[in-house]
């Protein structure tokens, strides 16, 4: 398949299940279908806001399979791939390439600590298990691997590792990363970091969350950055940014469910044991909305 | 089935898994003798030493299967079980009990943090799918859960939940536990901590990887603390801990599958993207072998 | 006195201290002289480069008074008072005040954890033993202080704190804060940030020991943001980023000191234990000088 | 001077400091009394629990001579020092031997991360400052040195270097370093460890802050350990160890300070901005001492 180039807002799409397990194929391509009418770029399911972690391979082949089906090619779809091991993670690379992803976004779960040369390994076997543009996805907080710059840059010998998505909210440290790598890698802005600051340091675009519940503005405010508009695109970027306080103030999959079900999208509860949020928690959230005219 | 009582040294299994991703039967079946001809009192397949999180469900299955084979119910099988989900852990524990194991060994994979409420609601789950006893696991380092004095006590109105594994390393924190709810949870100590310390304090055995290497000397030093001959066996413990010392130097699971293959069992190295040990790390290991008579 | 407005450039000095223990007034007072003359808009003696951790109360009022001496009120200076125990850091504050510095660095040392109303009662009790502004500093890596957005917004029923200097590395809780204080408090960005980020979102300069080695450039990106020319901007930050990034991969102070001696200012080692740079981290610094045309 | 031997039971003493900042003299000389008619071995001021990290030097200086001029010779006192920086440390460790002192404490105080051969350098410098035995200190929860294994045996070869403090709460690595440098280093054990533990596995007694708060009982422990009465030294230890949970439940210097109060000791609050304990943990503390019979 030929490779599409991965570039502005691409949403980390819930995923809902409901209490027998099941994948709810019906709310998740009413919510694709949505994002593409907004203007979205791309699609991200399996992420962290996905609850990747929290899903069996049945259910996260089932999720890409809606979402493949409900966005019908009209813009790139790149799932997420996450194991503790070599083997399952480049067999499920694989199987989604088969389904028809555009790309993988591939994460590396940890139990034991793994040394730099196990980690290289295993995004190397990924990439090579498939033909399609991987995107690194480093998350220190959560998948504890230790993407340093150094394995970073031994990954780049192999051809279709093209895109990095770091999540670790030190902007400082991407940019240490950009300007060692250069075009050689893009790099997309995870949410724990400000977009807007990432796109004048060189990012493509970003993956988040956030981007489920506000993506016409967020489409915007990648259009002012694309422009060059830096004035507009601070005022827009700091009213926006409220959304992602609240993903990092609460839990990301129990938040962006909530916003969805606010905004009329029935995707139901987090996967136990996570917990919904509540009482207050809604009330804030619901404020946030409603303050960025992102209520129905 | 009726429960039994578990009590003594339960050695920590290795997975051995070789390229293909097929669990080695006749290896895994050889060990299993050997152990129980030197007198362990139990097997816990699927520890962290057993690179749980590093295999598929099937994987997890077939290894189970082999440890009951080859043990004919001659010892207690207590098998662990572990997922992020609860509905998925609660499966595999029906699916175990099924098989035929004696007890599970409850391990809580975190990606995202769970408040106490899910963390309760994960390990009640699991030992309500299942009749047998149920051993909470308790490690901090790797899986993240936190397992907190309150959740235990909340979780001790669950008739099954009878043993805890601790492996923090802080003795202290046990022993505040240990007063808090006296007999009512039975402890076993892991290779973190002493397991004559643990043993002094009121455990009733431990579950560790070391047991595998050392299974003659750690019954021995077992009998010692029932038998509360408390000065032979701190001569014994201090010196037995070097085995435990290496095991905290060099990563479980490989250093535990490096002494097997000294010891003459086969069980290959440990699962990508797990490194194998080398050089002056295989030479530290074989000393210590050596100076404990653990090697053939 | 009267309160001064601070904004823009303010090189965090490094404390020349000989092997007896003397402050070398010479070597400061140079410094000082040369970096009035390239245009920065303040100096700060005593922060973390200032290596004030290691210093005694009488080294402390030696560089200060050094500073004073050799700044003659060209420029405001702002400077480091810190300790653990409030009565101590409130005489500190009232001596340096006395000394006719124009505002306090407030950095709360501990020891053990406080809690917020303790982290609150410090920093207020070391604005109100002075009259001039005060700037809050957090840096979580070294101090330990637990400065919280809700304990923040206590302190500004306090007149006189007016500034935060953050090195948490996190932007986007910046901006957090800057969203939820508006302009009541005026941020500084700290070498941490990306002093061009911190600028786009409302900060009002930077406090760092970068700005000591290249403080000209330091003033001229400065005053680009000013302009909001963010295109020329942007070019000029990412290529004196390599700066901060050596900061950040070496240690601060030894960093800034071997700086200093390469371009001709012999301040010396840093204190000890501190260690000082050799061999290849000096080559790199060197280089990195080189590139941006910061040697004599 | 000549050196005494060290072992037994040493309370960590608190510094009673008024709210002019003077070293209340009386209550201190009265505790002290109060201890060596218990039966105490040994004297330690200015430990974590004597809030040394809030003390100017003129205050430690005075609870330093209050303890001298109490204590008469009777006991050993062993007296902290700490600082940063090498030269302030070693200046203070010879005060401290001049004044009559009979061992230092030698503790590192961190603002930086300072590598192997600085702490080296540091805990060297201290020994060699003064002729009187040294006790290495290691908490990593506070100080944040990084005594490794290495680093403590590199420091064997100062010669009035002969005891170590650890307060890891990590009693296997304790037994590791025990087990490597054999009689050469003797142990203490502190209030994060079992002292039982510690006293089974070769230690000579324990320096902390619970000992001034049951110095009988604590005396009665350590003399069933000498005796190898293990039996009866478990049965007592598990009953005292409810007096380190309440310490490490609650801060250290504040709930020993409310300990004493209660005793009939006025030390009053802990050093500002640390917090008094109030309403429910009082409670909690008062009921741990009378379940003691530790009330007056």
């Amino acid at each position: 398949m030929k490779a599409k180039d991965f570039a502005g807002v691409y949403p980390y799409l819930v995923s809902p299940v409901d209490s027998r397990g099941e994948v709810m194929a019906e709310v998740l391509g009413r919510l694709v279908e949505y994002l593409i009418q907004k203007g979205v770029h791309g699609l991200t399911p399996l992420g962290s806001t996905g609850e990747f972690a929290y899903l069996t391979w049945d259910q996260r082949r089932r999720v890409v399979e809606v979402v493949l089906e409900a966005s019908k090619g009209r813009v790139p779809v790149v799932a997420g791939v996450a194991h503790t091991s070599i083997r399952e993670a480049a067999r499920q690379a694989r199987e989604m390439e088969k389904m028809g992803v555009d790309g993988i976004l591939a994460v590396m779960d940890t139990y034991f600590p793994v040394p730099p040369e196990g980690v290289t390994a295993y995004f190397r076997a990924v990439a090579e298990a498939v033909s399609c543009p991987v995107v690194l996805y480093t998350n220190p907080s959560f998948s504890g691997t230790n993407l340093s710059p150094e394995v970073i840059e031994s990954l780049l010998s192999t051809p279709n590792i093209l895109y990095l998505k770091d999540a670790s909210a030190n902007t400082g440290n991407l940019l240490t990363l950009m300007n060692r790598v250069g075009d050689r890698l893009k790099i997309f802005s995870a949410s724990a970091h400000i977009p807007l600051a990432v796109m004048m340091l060189g990012g493509v675009g970003w993956m988040s969350g956030p981007a489920c519940v506000i993506p016409g503005q967020s489409v915007r405010l990648y259009e002012l950055t694309r422009r060059r508009q830096w004035d507009e695109a601070i005022a827009l970027q700091k009213r926006l940014w409220n959304i992602n306080r609240i993903f990092q103030k609460y839990a990301l999959a129990p938040c962006i469910k909530a916003c969805l079900e606010i905004q009329g999208f029935p995707v139901g509860p987090p996967i136990p044991p996570l917990q919904p949020l509540k009482g207050a928690a809604l009330q804030e959230i619901e404020g946030v909305l409603k303050s960025l005219q992102a209520l129905p």
